[in-house]
């Protein structure tokens, strides 16, 4: 048996004795060591299940519902594999945990991330990283790069995210461009590292609260409080009067998205990545006068996940480490992690948990 | 002196004598057959003004306010014309009413569509359609295809706006998309010719009232209505279950845009050629988990409009004379044009205004 924390529905999470998984002879057996808290985790904490299925509603891929082994961001170790797999017992690993059908139109299409019945270990069943051990497909295995502390393969998960959204804007001239990112979370982090990789020199982050600005002061250019700064203002004044090119909202608020469209240019982008629990209206006029795009961003794909471990392998995402601000225990998951989280959000970037108390000492 | 109908607010037009515009050396001066009544007209007698300027905020480029001279999809004939132009006196022509700045970013990147100070003859001063006589431009002036009836050049302008509409979409493999259309008004209907123009051959059209339904049964593959058919359903239907790749909203109505989200493919696009007076809210879920691409079509640019005037010269706008639906006289507009279209509406395409009561005849 092992330990496991399932998502009961809203604000029920319950770490319980499982079945260790059995990976039968097709799938690795990873052993886990560390799985971030997701913004959308939060979102199921707070006001789920959205994602996660309900009874009665199987996932198609995997036919499960809620209770289902919660955590979808997840790194550790190779217990077993299969033979004829490129892979090591006690590899350090991290794992792209979506489900894919494999034989739909987008999968079979490279866009696998477009996948009909696209799902998440994790979320969807299968098992996942709030636990000691997964058994997971081998191509979803992604061997660390050498010399990346075990621990933080567990954000390759949201930089991938930030990477598609990167790449649904699309061959900009990044260098020449300015961009906008509203809110600076965990994958408003994750985006600026991004960004400056693609060569973006001119990276305007807005963010209301002070802690989240302070942790972004150092990466990003220009950082400002949508509170108190001009938004529009800011932009034109670095973008001599022309307004940014891309903004990525990473946020999910009206308010935030309305000033954003005043400070995009004409044919400018405007890319969402949040998850909005408000309605998702798109101010008519700058839509329609600036023929501005707007587009969505959602997961990530095969690619999109392995270059992040490439640009990390070759130095590009500096600084990935200050993504992570806390490490807890399983155990703690509701209090110290999903609730520190609702209390204290502005104190933490990405909480890391492990089933591995060891580890935090 | 000349007559023509001045917009002077919400449900108030009136045929008032004002002087007949000077050209001036530079300009050429047209004299007015024909100028259709545009939805985004009926807007302004319903609701406006919106797009008109109003007292104390006058239009950049042209200073004026309301009251102005209101029409800005017109033809004539050629009046007068400055020396070193090819035009010619009696010429038959059609009008980019458009209005721009000719200096900033977009004017000079082939993109003044886009135009930082957009405006339109007859919306933004400057003289408009529904009078006798405009002086204009004569690099906006475009001479009619010879096969063309002269009052058919009042309808290259919305043709203009729908091949600009196709373009937003993109290179697509037109004779191997599904397209469906949201209203079969006015835009709905060039939108089918320009479409069948790109080789598109299953176009789906969705529109609630019988009679515009009726109008379009001949050039559309599948008409529905949307208050009794399976939106969804059919659009699955004809593509296989995958979806339509493309969606062009001419209704603006939040349930029409709802349904037309069910029913795009995943990686599918949808186009808003529409005004909308209500919240333009996009279906969150939709959007994110099948990536759909959300774009505005706003106006056209000079190559849109000489794009559509070859297209009806080479045969390829087949049944464009369908578009018209009434003629009649400038001093009839409010009782038989505008109030016509807000009793009447569904009863009508296009209804076209002209200031010379003899050709009605």
């Amino acid at each position: 048996m092992m330990r496991a924390a399932k998502y009961y529905g809203k604000e029920d999470v319950r770490v319980e004795q499982v079945p260790i998984p059995q990976p039968g002879p097709a799938l690795a057996l990873v052993e886990i060591e560390w799985c971030g808290i997701c913004g959308s985790d939060l979102h199921e904490f707070i006001t789920g299940p959205v994602g996660i299925p309900k009874p009665g509603f199987p996932h198609p891929l995997t036919n499960e519902t809620l209770p289902i082994i919660w955590g979808h961001e997840f790194c550790g170790t190779i217990k077993s594999v299969p033979p004829g797999i490129n892979l090591k017992v006690g590899q350090a690993v991290a794992i792209d945990p979506r489900l894919i059908c494999g034989t739909c139109g987008p999968c079979n299409n490279h866009a696998d991330h477009g996948c009909h019945k696209l799902g998440f270990m994790g979320v969807s069943g299968r098992g996942g990283g709030f636990s000691e051990f997964v058994a997971v497909e081998p191509s979803m295995i992604h061997p660390l790069p050498k010399d990346m502390p075990l621990e933080y393969g567990a954000i390759l998960e949201p930089l991938a995210v930030a990477n598609h959204a990167v790449k649904m804007a699309g061959n900009l001239p990044w260098d020449n461009s300015t961009v906008l990112i509203l809110g600076s979370g965990p994958v408003g982090i994750a985006l600026i590292l991004c960004l400056k990789a693609y060569g973006v020199r001119r990276i305007i982050v807005s963010e209301p609260t002070m802690k989240r600005r302070q942790q972004v002061e150092d990466i990003a250019d220009t950082v400002i409080n949508p509170m108190t700064d001009e938004v529009e203002g800011t932009c034109r004044v670095t973008t001599e009067g022309q307004g940014v090119d891309v903004v990525f909202d990473c946020a999910g608020v009206p308010q935030a998205l309305n000033q954003a469209f005043r400070a995009i240019k004409v044919h400018g982008m405007y890319v969402n990545v949040a998850i909005w629990e408000k309605q998702f209206e798109i101010p008519f006029g700058d839509f329609m006068w600036k023929h501005i795009t707007v587009l969505p961003s959602m997961a990530y794909n095969a690619e999109d996940f392995r270059e992040v471990v490439k640009m990390v392998a070759e130095g590009q995402l500096v600084g990935y480490e200050n993504i992570v601000t806390a490490r807890i225990s399983l155990e703690d998951i509701a209090s110290e992690g999903l609730w520190e989280l609702i209390r204290n959000k502005d104190q933490h970037i990405k909480i890391l948990v492990t089933p591995k108390s060891h580890l935090l000492h």
